[in-house]
């Protein structure tokens, strides 16, 4: 298959804060990575961006989630926290949960759409 | 609760079509109103931006969603089609299984996040 169904979440905390597949690739990466510039080019946000959604998640959270080792100006390496692990952990466990659940309705709609829109 | 956690679902199809809840919300609203212009003010979006989300909704799929009983220029009467509501109706039983599979996560998630932002 060239191209499959994709099915992804998002989660609105009542506290404001949105949770979806964006953030949580940054914080992977982040991970992978030691770095938020190196994330940033991956995920091919500006490292503004990432920096600031980096510092909304640390606001939003009770512990925060990345810690970087020389501040922002400086760009020096970044790690996830155990606590930003297990966001990461708590969000994809969600996701397979209703990816595995929605599978027979995905199948359903997927066949209502053309293969192609000309 | 003020407000609660919310969980949403997006699918993006291997034709390129995105299906999400404003779509969804949107042909509900037609549903509703009997009308695009109705639905476009409810739902908060320009009439034009309703308008291409449908002309783009029908053109995705085999079959439309909606028939307008005089065409865009004049505003009229719209109403959602059958194949429309089975599309809305798959998607909500999607949204729906996803929700209550998601409620464990969602629960632990919420208690890791600040109740207010400062």
């Amino acid at each position: 298959m060239a191209r499959d169904i994709e099915f992804t979440i998002r989660i609105d905390l009542p506290n404001g804060t949105r949770i979806g597949p964006g953030k949580v690739m940054l914080l992977e990466t982040i991970r992978q990575t030691g770095s938020i510039s190196a994330a940033a080019r991956t995920t091919g946000i500006s490292y503004r961006k990432a920096w600031l959604l980096i510092e909304e998640l640390n606001n939003s959270l009770k512990q925060p989630v990345v810690k970087t080792n020389s501040g922002g100006a400086k760009r020096g390496g970044a790690e996830i926290t155990k606590y930003g692990k297990e966001v990461i952990a708590i969000y994809r466990s969600i996701e397979d949960r209703s990816q595995r659940e929605a599978g027979g309705g995905l199948r359903k709609l997927l066949r209502m759409f053309r293969p192609r829109v000309s």
